[in-house]
């Protein structure tokens, strides 16, 4: 919304021509676009410092591409997840310039005009096992997204203790480090005592019997006896990547 | 049952005096001391290698006393676990060679003719923190009851990695390994990393939140990425020792 | 660990005076205070950034009394967590520096020759409602202990929801954002909605009913609809304070 | 039953021609269609408002359409829910009044003779995202079916707290709210504290990772710190949507 | 908020002289008062048509004695529920005019000028048995301080199935019934097969075994078989009166 | 209600004198005596074969006196479960006939003028430890009271399988069979194995750990594979008694 | 095993022959049939009343029939339960005499000289709505197997509170009675009120949300408030049918 | 890591052309393959007793090939579980000497040039029911592959109590005992009291209701009562054979 727009219905608020409470809702009410079923939120960049990003599941490939669209029309770019493959398809044919990950199934687009920024800071994503990775790659994908740079540390579960040590230089580095782990969720406790930085521990549903769909993994990260974990939701690479992101972000472009 | 008995009661059953179904209870049957609302096991040695273990917590004092009293007169080693410490004067004060330790919590008596068994093998009882202590304790009580030495470590949880492998050497000369840990229960993924040995995890109740009680350790245990971890019940720190026990008897006394 | 000791501990290994094992063992095993039953962490500053904090719940006063001194001993400053009033009382007596807070249940004593460290960096702690105020003060404590500013805002739960935006300003500037609920957790989503930083949700056990000590609110605040939110353990203002104040000294030391 | 029967029934009582159990049941018997395994409640709209709805899930196309059948038959309009497509085929093609939405899985057929009631009231549908949608949809058909007026207000969930404030005229004019939001289910908490109405919460099973198919948004709906807020089972669009039509009766056509 | 000074801020915001967000700030942040930790929702009784109730559990007396004085000075009802017999003997001291309900754990003092508003409306609390009691009459406790007239019908659960047909004539007439029940949680559905009012179900944490405290009544009354039955909290007395007498106003009052 | 009364009611309804609907309510609401907040249920024992039960817990001294009084003026013998020491030494000074069992923590009174049935049939109470006491005392009392013959069989839990064999003849004597366990409740399987007639099984919330105050106790119990085990609520020795009874007064009372 | 086995082994041990522990295997061991990976139970009528029962589920056709041939060589009647479509195919082409329940997916043949039993006794089974009937029909089978009459009274779950008792009757004269219900699960607290028979209530997986596959049901039954009901475990038909069948057996057979 | 490696390196360290930690890390990180996204465990022999396990579940074919491959390469013998048979089917195309067991869903391969091991020792692996079969069969395929001698014996679960002794003497021959059972999980504790050596039981996914998947096994399981039993994850038959393995190689190998 237009400062004159705001001014124009301050005048008019101080002229008595408009309610105290119209005008309220009509400042709140701007910077959202009215798709069909969809608010879009058009001024979250300026609020909160990334656009909009769409969670692809349960969205129609109509609705999406209408998205996808307009968020390109506000020269935005684009990151879609949960983007199942014929989905992907559609946007494909549709954005010749977006680019499918089939292990994170995210979907990206660059904005129009992008802008200028350089990769900056360092993120550390580190599995415990190979079946980690489809989470892991939704933060990649999701940190590439931002402007981070990204370090990818793979199957260094607790139980081949041998495994992690030679990766202490590169998870030192980091500004952020994400440990995706299933079964016990033990990996961020091991991570987290050996280093400085904000660990962000993300349980995935891997594992059977009492690992309860990752409940087991999530239970053993919110009780991690390390200082610096905190947890996010089952397989929430997304999120995982996102909060390692804006921390990342906050260090390297100052104050 | 003497075997005289039994054969008496075979000539009954041929002789026809004696029903089958009487004749198979009556051998079944023997081999126990009927207290007063408690059936005490007295054939179990010759059954399962060690004498039955009094449950403390439920059974009022007289219950106790006449309990290890008809043990000792069977000159067999006492050992009573979750014996609070008014139940514990009641029985040091009636039984004079026995021992309390307070933080096990357990009671013990050695059989009035002991036998000339001298300590063998080795178990590594390992904690994560000092809150676990109590649990490790009631297991080394066991353990040494059964004639199994002892090595206590303590206080290796693995928010401070460098704390477990000062201890390796003692963990690989074990014969079995308990590892006692509340909080995410990831103690006993690490340790089972590093050794050939069985490891028993034992969940303990410490911590708070999202704990639930033991319940994330349990969770934690019971999904380890270890292929030598088995789990025993939250703060059962008696059957840990009894198994480890066991198995270090079997390694020892050979077949 | 001194360097002259690591290079006659290598000249031994080359010279065969040294098993390889061994020498690796007690490279791992500096560091360390071996008090009574507990293992103390000596080298945590240099390698994560800040001394061990003392987690008071389960330890014995002399326990206690024995860590604090020894930490001051090694010039450290000191924090106990989960410390209660008589514990307080023990303490204070022996360390006549320290400070007691009865609400955040935290003990704290300056390090005796204390860094010349100044405050830095802003750290916002949102309450939903007043019973909150022992979990945000464990948090605020915390931060206080590391060297970072602290601005608190209580009270603002989303039931009444003309509360919050008055704080917006505040909530803008913060470099982490702390929001501690019980009930439904709602509000750290809320918040989310308006900044771009990172937002660390504490769960409390307070409410009742369908409550479940915590549980709602930490699931609440696990599936939360915002994308700077991660959570910690119910109840765990410690963990909260020391995430929130390892990113603000990451933004504001520089790399 | 009519009341010649009642009188009859009693005559005999009296006369001491019929036991008084088989007079109690005859009269408490009737009112209903036995119809092949399902006993229909044909009395219903006289003691409870509204006429039985028929719940599709688990009846077999015959069973429906013998169900509707009887009911236009009593010239009784007709809502069921739960209706698969094909099931809706097989009544579409039977009964040409009626309707099928395929988003809310609702059947309607109006009866023969239509009451001439007008719609009246007002019952604001809002949802926190495009997920909601069907468990909304089942809402405004049940209420459309009991004749009351729907405002659907969509996709304002709590991450965007800019979207509500527009809709704050809308909610105020409604005679009930109900709310459909799966995640943590804050969206009810956030309405109830603008409005003086009484405000419905229903969780919905979208969601991934702990949200445990809508168990996190039920609990956050049941802990509300709003005091306005009463919750439905997870999905319940149609229960929703009767007790908001029967409030909004209640205002409209006084006692 | 005066509307002179909402005039007064909207001017200097035409005249450029205040930012734009604090006007809105200032604005939103009206309305409320800023006690000691607490923050009192003022303009609760306009926004939400009754004035803010205070939760007594976790406030000290001198809290709750500064927020009724400070209530009282507002000329507002005062409701505090959760308060146990020590806190409401400091307030009987203080509030000569208040009354406290040991059952029901409430105190409430009238408004120093009462409304001369009558008492209207009917609402029926109906218990299932004697244990019950407590949650029941805080529901009539908070019915009577919104003017709205209560029936109670006690200990008429399911077992005995001749007790509910005798009262139902009074449920009948109720614009609003309550049912408070513990164990199985049955009696709302039976009580909502009978009437055509919307029914609130209390699930209260009475019962022992299985009845987890109160979640399998709670799971029972989320799974009515009856369409007019909505749910609160266990043992959510307050929250099932406010609603009902939400309810109620909204039929009486009309539009 | 006497039959004259309900031919004087019939013949007002017929009459025209009275409403249908008041005419059913005062033919349902007779036989209950409404008591200071609890209805009295006196027409049981024509209706289920035995009078009213009182649960204790929850009731106070004098309500419990007053419904003791009134069942025994309707010649009613009474029995009264969960009852604490502290009532039932008020209810022993009121009530001289009268018995407290403090293991069941039962109290009874026989009827003033005593039926002159004898005890008849056989139930055998089975104990798996001696923590499942006062359980099984609850049931024997229950038994008895209904005037069945028990036989206690105690402490023959599967961890020493030659315990049991020795009681099959008393168990397969009996009409049915209670089996209380705690732990893992492994207890009816065994025992419904051996014989043919139905097994009551009651979980008890001994145990520690992973038991969950019965919880597993109650799942091993519902699963069990043997199939004449039926389950009742953790701790309910109560009604397992009456349900045993019940079947045992059918088979020997014919029908 | 014969009487002659039986001497012959005892003849043995008396003379030394034979070591006690394989005359007492040998004993324990006989009447069973070591098929195929199966332990088939030939001695069960003797010792529990029925033969045994084949659980139909994860057992392949050819084990199938192999159980069923077996059995009829013995001239025992056949129930097999949890049988799909395409086993009972082949089962019913195998033994023509067979005869399939689609709906309660049950396979029954006679024996091949059928026992010259009657059927006797009698007992309801009454389900709460149309979706119950799978669960209620394998009772039925399972009861009429056993040679006990079946009445069945469909539909009349406590949303219609009218339904219910024009059965009294039919309920009254049954020797025992079984209740499926899913949903809130209160139907068997409503009939357990109105008879003095035992009640058998089964869970069903019916429903949605909040019922969580039976678990609502079945905690609302082992919470019933009516003294005579027990429970079995979720869709335990068979289970609730074979012990009403068990019971009736006792009452018309005597002792 | 030949030692010539590690000396080279201490020299280097020594001589300061070396960083201590680049030192420790590059010891620390021998021993491994770092295949496509998998880090192999080459050293796990040496530590641990036996080679890599290769769990089958979520890697793909190619992945699978790669690994056997490597291992082969080594000398290895290789074991992969949870092995789909399409998997199976492109492993036993490539690896000649491969093996699929498809009812536990093993592949294994022998070492190119087998070590000269004897089968030694004895583990009796037990099943309750014959859907316990598959879980059974991985434990089997797991000792063998560990070089130990294998009794299986199947169904003798505790609903037929006489199956068990006639085992007696088999069980008692083993080192260790694995018990496998479904339902109420009761089978452990009743082999444990019989036996003196460590028993290992797996909780079976199997049965339906309130078998939550094998949760009411695991926890009867945990809450045995017989002192020798330790509990594995639900299904987690590998783990179980590879702890009774270690057991066994450790008796008869010696120390």
């Amino acid at each position: 919304m237009h400062h004159d727009d705001i001014y124009r219905l301050a005048t008019e608020l101080v002229a008595g021509k408009l309610p105290l409470e119209s005008f309220l809702q009509q400042i709140a009410g701007a910077h959202g676009a009215q798709l069909d079923g969809v608010t879009l939120d058009l001024d979250r960049r300026r609020r909160c410092g990334y656009p909009e990003v769409i969670f692809g599941e349960g969205k129609s490939i109509p609705t999406l591409v209408q998205i996808v669209r307009r968020l390109l029309a506000e020269r935005l770019p684009v990151l879609a997840t949960r983007v199942s493959p014929d989905k992907a398809d559609a946007l494909l044919a549709e954005f010749t310039t977006g680019r499918y990950n089939p292990v994170a199934r995210t979907f990206r687009a660059p904005a129009p005009i992008p802008d200028e920024t350089v990769q900056l800071g360092q993120v550390a994503v580190v599995t415990a096992g190979t079946s980690d990775l489809p989470v892991a790659e939704e933060a990649r994908e999701t940190l590439e997204w931002m402007g981070v740079n990204v370090t990818m540390i793979h199957d260094v579960g607790v139980a081949g203790p041998h495994r992690l040590p030679r990766h202490l230089a590169a998870l030192r580095e980091a500004d952020a480090i994400i440990v995706v782990a299933g079964l016990e969720g033990a990996l961020p406790s091991v991570v987290g005592g050996y280093v400085d930085s904000p660990v962000i521990a993300v349980p995935t549903s891997v594992g059977y019997g009492a690992s309860f769909g990752g409940i087991a993994a999530l239970l053993g990260m919110l009780n991690s006896c390390a200082s610096n974990v905190t947890v996010v939701n089952i397989d929430a690479g997304f999120k995982a990547g996102y909060v390692a992101g804006l921390i990342t972000q906050r260090i390297w472009k100052g104050r």
